[in-house]
């Protein structure tokens, strides 16, 4: 058995820049075999880092972070938590925003999400393979943006506990358009 | 946290008949950026069936299901509940077959399995996507077998509830050999 949710496509957010964090935003985008069309995450393969600590640093490994997924209602959380305005989904270099998904951090690994194909025929389908784990640098882009409010940049991994979003790989492509309905599968822990 | 369990490689199979379920052991095998060398299920896709029902069948999709992975002990099992003298991994058409670590088909999603690279190098890292759930083409395998009992085909869906492995992706790449030490690492369900 599988539990559905319906939600929206928020936002779609992508970036090409190689050193930068923040994604820019797009009505409309290609989904590859491993990720959006342009966004430097998109690949096979990654190297390791402190969340693949088993293997020296920069060992080839698959990528199992092609798409960062964040909750529309989770980011409004963040913000009040911080006292600020609000946090936008770029500043936490995501490449999906959703509303309407209660706790999508929670979602667990095998999670699917599919998304209307704006070229017609099958579904984009999305895999969640992992929550994103909070860390600083979304907030020094935070602190960045509110120059007059103080030690936002520590905050922001406290405040964004199992608030940041999920990480996925693509299980389908096609192509999405903001604004999209969209389909949440939850899988029971053990079953198909 | 993670949880750390050591095992064996107690086997290693591959099928490279299209038109067959079952396994051949061998002593040494290269394992791919996804999937086996020389294994018929080694692709970055696969097309959609039972297993992925939100799509129409045959639709090409990321394949989670490279490796089949069985546990030596959970076999054992099956055997005495099905009242025969073996089950054996090549019948399941398995890849991988450990001993030592308890429960293995429970194992979640995002378990990892690093088994020591025979190149010399980073380990071969195996990552587990789902458990897998018994049907009958097992069962008529074992029946194959074992011509003088009745009931084995439909028998072993059940006997082998939660028992009959996992299936997982390649992490990384390497070469891997019978009766070598194996880590498993089990995730917090929600952290990394």
């Amino acid at each position: 058995m599988v539990q559905t949710i319906k939600g929206i496509l928020s936002g779609i957010f992508i970036c090409s820049n190689q050193n930068s964090f923040v994604t820019a935003r797009k009505d409309i985008i290609r989904v590859m075999d491993n990720g959006l069309e342009g966004d430097k995450h998109t690949n096979w393969f990654r190297g390791a880092d402190a969340r693949a600590k088993h293997y020296a640093k920069k060992t080839k490994i698959w990528n199992s972070r092609q798409i960062s997924i964040v909750s529309a209602e989770e980011l409004k959380e963040i913000a009040e938590t911080m006292k600020i305005p609000e946090v936008k989904p770029e500043w936490l270099g995501a490449n999906i925003c959703l509303s309407g998904i209660p706790r999508l951090t929670l979602l667990p690994p095998r999670t699917k999400i599919f998304i209307p194909n704006y070229y017609g025929g099958e579904d984009v389908g999305l895999y969640v393979t992992a929550l994103n784990k909070p860390c600083i640098t979304p907030g020094a882009v935070i602190q960045d943006n509110y120059p007059n409010i103080n030690g936002l940049e520590c905050f922001f991994p406290k405040a964004a506990q199992d608030k940041r979003g999920v990480v996925a790989v693509v299980e389908r492509l096609g192509c999405i358009k903001e604004g999209s309905a969209v389909t949440v599968w939850v899988p029971d822990q053990y079953i198909y």
